[in-house]
Order: structure tokens, then C-alpha cells, then sequence
């Protein structure tokens, strides 16, 4: 298992920067739970995704979190690099959610990349399009739909990344994916549970009605 | 007045590209209040900025409105030319809140420009970044901040925006530019008068405690 497979564009490098990317890029598997990039200021590099699921997210000045995007086999992730951009004045967490394997990119090398090559460059653009893309769609969630449609989509999709309808999943872990408090989902839970959405127990959801959050998911 | 001096980039093109953007390149002039992009599909171009001031918002499924960032003087408006990166899959409302002076620079132009010139690719993506940088903010706002705070906040930048301490706007404008709605504003600004923060007259909030905003604002 190379780059050249899970970089999309390695084939439009030139000989020579291909080989540089294969001895700059650094292969690392980090388990569930390794907290990537963020925080600390750090600028840690583009990561290549060969498996596993990283999650983005933003934190408050209280500790408070919020999901942004997930990233799979294959993604690119920028955001941990965002010294190669200076107008990129944001920090965000990666963290990994799954066993992941990947290839970090040293940024000063991409930034030397994209500075010479406008493929590379338009390349980055794409990959900085999508999360700005991902990131729309969370702003047009959170601003305009209820917390119960939000909630109802959020196990749903919960439910095929874990590819099991019972899922391993605390109030308050939920909350930190949706930028809300432990209190707000519990109540929530409980109103889906009185409507035979879905039935509790400590530590785990489990989806009893697929059709029915969906509906709610969707109107 | 010519596009060289407002394009930030354009000394970086050759001799060739300038002549070709200054030939494509289209000045307008727009009154304020003009819908200069978004609703109908069309991928208008990106729009160089000489004098005015653009409003960037974005339009939930109700109609309901918020103000994702502004733009001025020798900026570039790129998601009105959105169709030229294929990963940018949202649409966004650009419209004019004074009159304007803008070039707008063809879609189809840019691309080819931004294809063959590195230089030209990486300024997109810095461009790019600010926005995501502007949209992040403004995503952290709506996520931690009480609507106290950011009314506050949204109520001093109007008036340096303005020059005066006079903003003669309703509440429901305020409403489309925090997304949220007019009952909310207006029971908020009451609140307000009674703290001697504004005062309230028809179709006018008066800032009379610009300190006590600055201190509500950044608490």
C-alpha cells in the first residue's frame, strides 16, 4: 500500500515530485480516540485517509463541542494544515473515531508543491471547497431545523457508519457531536422513546423505528 | 480607475492574461438593494470590488435570512462564480447594501486562468479560505454566543458600517441579518431600551450606551 494509490492527483505530479511525496510522507496508524491535530497550535500536516474515519470538530471557550464533518478512506485533510494558508484563520480538532491508518504530509512540503504546481494547487481548492461545503450545510442545520429532525438524522447516520442499529453511545457524547447539552438530548431521547422511535438503556440507543426517523428526519 | 489596480494579483499575471482580463473583465455600476447573485442558477462570475459595500447571506427553506459576511473595497466575491469549482456544491445570496462599482470577471475566464497559472489557483484558494474563515466565525457565534451578545455586536459594526448612532433599520431587517426572527429582535431591543442601552423610535434603534454594548458584546 502506497500514496500513489489514495492520493488522487499523484499521477498528474512530475516524476520528480512524486518521489519527494513518497519520501516525505510519513505512514502512521493511530487507534480509536487519538486526538490528530488542534489545541496545541501545532501545525501537523495534510493527512491521507487509507481507512478508518477521522471526525473535524470545533470547541467552545466553555468546552463545548460540535461536529463539522467526518472524513473516510481516501479524504484529505487540510484543516490540519492550515499554516499553508494564511487566510485560513480557524483551528479545528481532528481526532480519530475509528483504528485509522494514514499519511501525513509534512506542510512545508505542500505548501512548496502548490506553490509551484496549479494542479496541485486547484487541487487543494477542491479539497477546501468540500469541508466549505460540509460546513454550509451544518450552518444551514443548526440555524433552521428543530433539534428533533437534527437528532433523528444524526442517529440514523450514526446508525450506518456503525453499520448496527444499537448504538454504543452516551447523551453525552451525542451532545458533543451536536454542539448541544447532555440535558437537551436525554430529553429528546426520551420523547423518542415514548413514541417507539427507539428504546434506551445505559450506554446505548437502539434504533427501533428506521422508517419513522427517518420521516422526522427529512420534513 | 482600471481593474490592475483593484485585482491583487495582477502584476503576478503576464502580459498575455492582463490584456486578456482586461478585455473580459465588465465594469458595472449597481444601486443599492440590486440582487447581484444567487436563487436562479446562473453562475454570475466573480465580482472585484472598487467602491460599495456587498452582503453575503444565505436563505433557508422559509425565507428566513442570514448575513454571512460582507465584502468592500478590493474584494473579491468568488462564490457568485461558484461554478467554477465543482466541490463547491452551495449557493449563497450576494446583493449590493450600497451602491457599488465592481468588475465582474466571466466564469469560464477565470477558470482557464486559474487552471494554467499556480499563482492565480493558490489567491483563489486564499480568497476561499477567508470566507471559510468568516463563515467559522460567524458558525461560533451562532453556536455559543447568546443572541444578547451577538444583537449587541451586530448593533455596533452597523454603526461604524454607517458612521452614525443612528441606524435607520427595522426590526425586521436585524431579523434577516441574524436569522432569526423580527418578535425575537424587537423583544430583545426592548430589553435593551430598558437597560439605557438604545432608544427606540419607527423604522430607528439610536445607540446611546456604546460602551455598555462593547462590554455586553464581549463578555
Amino acid at each position: 500500500m502506497t500514496i500513489s494509490q489514495y492520493f488522487p492527483i499523484y499521477d498528474q505530479l512530475d516524476k520528480a515530485d512524486q518521489e519527494r511525496l513518497d519520501y516525505a510522507a510519513v505512514k502512521r496508524r493511530v487507534p480509536k480516540g487519538t486526538l490528530l491535530h488542534g489545541g496545541d497550535g501545532v501545525c501537523t500536516g495534510l493527512l491521507v485517509i487509507a481507512s478508518g474515519q477521522l471526525r473535524a470538530h470545533m470547541i467552545s471557550e466553555e468546552g463545548r463541542e460540535i461536529t463539522l464533518y467526518r472524513l473516510f478512506e481516501r479524504d484529505i485533510c487540510l484543516f490540519s494544515a492550515s499554516c499553508i494558508m494564511s487566510s485560513l484563520q480557524f483551528d479545528v480538532f481532528i481526532s480519530a473515531e475509528k483504528d485509522t491508518e494514514l499519511w501525513i504530509i509534512p506542510p512545508d512540503f505542500y505548501k512548496g508543491l502548490m506553490e509551484r504546481s496549479a494542479v496541485v494547487a486547484n487541487y487543494t481548492s477542491q479539497i477546501m471547497a468540500s469541508r466549505f461545503t460540509d460546513v454550509m450545510w451544518l450552518m444551514d442545520q443548526v440555524m433552521w431545523k428543530s433539534f428533533d429532525k437534527r437528532l433523528a438524522g444524526f442517529l440514523l447516520e450514526e446508525s450506518v457508519l456503525e453499520e448496527t442499529d444499537t448504538l454504543k453511545i452516551t447523551h453525552e457524547k451525542i451532545a458533543s457531536h451536536m454542539g448541544t447539552a447532555r440535558e437537551v438530548v436525554t430529553r429528546m431521547l426520551k420523547y423518542f422513546q415514548t413514541e417507539g422511535l427507539v428504546r434506551l438503556s445505559r450506554g446505548a440507543v437502539e434504533i427501533l423505528d428506521r422508517k419513522g426517523l427517518s420521516v422526522l428526519a427529512d420534513t
